[in-house]
């Protein structure tokens, strides 16, 4: 045969029409075809070598059915389980994620950005949590949607999908206050993420609704979602010397690291000190002691971006929706009533 | 102006020659030019709207700088050291990564690596670990460059990076023997993938090298690396009434599995039974109990990988090369002498 293998060539040999080739080719379109027939369409193109030419594919409909996913530290396991969230619900709609980690880190994200949008995705979902995020301030490529998870603008300008974080620390702390704690600490995560932010708000909120003095001397920020943090910051909180019988951490690594450092300072978890996490990260029930935590919903998250991303690219002009989901306390080991009040009746 | 701005219009209005545009506007050929004139680059283009044509970009220049890489499953928070690694030696080279999540299913990651294919990927470094693996069957795409990862062919046709499982799992055993284990069970992965097949073929030549007799009914094959199977497989062990003071596992996720197991049969490890597990996966340490087991170099088996990819795209016809990287073991709280030895004073 002279040259490469047309679509023709291969419409001929199958003995089928030339669209129904092209469906058969495309995975995301492979199902609108009767199974046999695909199987011969793909016998007659391997038959004959044949390659489709995807940059005239990508001419021809202007869809990839590729969606940017950019996540900012797959080191943390929770940002898998968002990932299959997204991944389960894209694919239900004929689209397949491209993820990329951008390490919270602003370059890391544009150069990942700008090779996903060379590469023509669809569209962007965004499991980053600066706030300071340029993809909004910039809204660099006008043609591709754009949806939020774990985090929100207040502009209500993107749709956006996250987890009740102000309700999720109401929990933790109403949980150690009904355990007889009142003076509680908060292992903050970076204020230039959204979820370290939105979280110490909560915890602001918290105290004050349940009646407790919030001493800002019993507040630490961290400068990272990390347990290295969460040590350096636990023992910055224990050198203050102030009182104090628990600590909300701003997420699991943080709590334990938190852990780290109370073992290095000779006091137990929870017997001297109550933790709770936030996430319920994968095997935090496995840890020593098994973490007390908020539980996020991250693959429920993951799905529900998908959802709104099938939304956004399926009709023009929909309205950014922003969904909040439920968190959830799960109480394991790490938080016990305080030695200070199992010891009450001694003191005066 | 009439019509959309080019790349002209920017070089005139910024002062600069035109390929000095062209390279400040790539972020993978930015550095290459002076901070300022960037600046002033970006500013213009800004200005005047500018956006270049990716695909005439692609068609031009025939490298997209972007690298597939296929995982098998991102909850396994081991993947997501050896994607880190992937990352920063491929970000060395000026290329990124697009990621697709596979689930060691062959379908899912077909239509993955068909998506990355469409979208013109340099190359693809696969961290899938299927034995039969229709990327290697095929050879898909002529034009990409493939690497593997944690996996290699036995005709060594491609470049590949893995740790050495036949040490590792060597390592493993000799280490339960000096304590002097000698009933070793094994709870294998799955032989459908190349680690799984690797680490059992490890254990019979370690258990024969080392002149322990191995029992077939110590053997169990998992349908898969999960901490389910690893609960399932080793409750069909204690189910068999075999005598066995010790469990190698094919993976960390399996050994906690068998955790689970003992402990609803009431055993408890180490004292009934010591459990090795395999990867030394992130939080390990911070199981109960922490857990003994085999680390892999994971983050330098992704850098590895990169660097490979790097050989591959810089000069043509390199031959391919297959690496094998040391693993090492790290005793914790899982594995202790056993209970028959510690009696053994009193065994006739």
């Amino acid at each position: 045969m002279a040259g490469p293998a047309t679509l023709r060539d291969v419409a001929r040999l199958a003995g089928v029409h030339p669209g129904t080739v092209s469906r058969a080719l495309n995975p995301q379109t492979r199902g609108l075809v009767n199974e046999r027939t695909a199987r011969r369409v793909l016998e007659a193109a391997e038959e004959l070598g044949y390659r489709p030419n995807p940059i005239a594919r990508g001419l021809r409909t202007n869809r990839s059915n590729t969606i940017g996913v950019l996540v900012p530290d797959l080191m943390n396991p929770l940002f898998a389980a968002v990932v299959r969230g997204i991944e389960d619900g894209l694919r239900e709609g004929g689209y397949t994620p491209l993820i990329a980690n951008t390490d919270n880190d602003s370059d890391r994200e544009r150069v990942a950005y700008e090779a996903m949008s060379a590469r023509q995705v669809d569209g962007f979902i965004a499991a980053t949590a600066r706030r300071d995020h340029w993809l909004l301030a910039e809204q660099a490529d006008p043609d591709a949607k754009v949806v939020l998870v774990n985090r929100r603008v207040d502009s209500d300008a993107l749709p956006a999908v996250t987890g009740d974080d102000h309700e999720g620390i109401r929990l933790a702390v109403e949980h150690l206050a009904g355990l007889g704690h009142r003076r509680i600490a908060h292992l903050s995560g970076s204020q230039v993420l959204y979820t370290g932010w939105s979280r110490h708000r909560g915890f602001v909120d918290a105290m004050a609704g349940l009646g407790l003095e919030l001493d800002p001397e019993l507040v630490v920020f961290s400068g990272a979602f990390t347990e290295r943090e969460g040590a350096r910051c636990c023992g910055e909180l224990l050198l203050r010397r102030r009182d104090f019988t628990a600590i909300v951490a701003g997420n699991d690594l943080l709590a334990l690291g938190c852990y780290d450092a109370l073992e290095q300072a000779g006091l137990r978890c929870p017997e001297d000190i109550s933790v709770v996490g936030y996430n319920d990260m994968p095997f935090a029930d496995r840890f020593t002691p098994p973490l007390t935590t908020v539980r996020v919903p991250h693959y429920e998250l993951g799905a529900t971006a998908a959802g709104l991303m099938l939304e956004q690219l399926r009709a023009a002009d929909v309205p950014p929706r922003q969904l909040l989901l439920e968190p959830e306390l799960v109480v394991r080991g790490s938080t016990a009533v305080p030695e200070t009040s199992r010891s009450q009746h001694g003191v005066p």
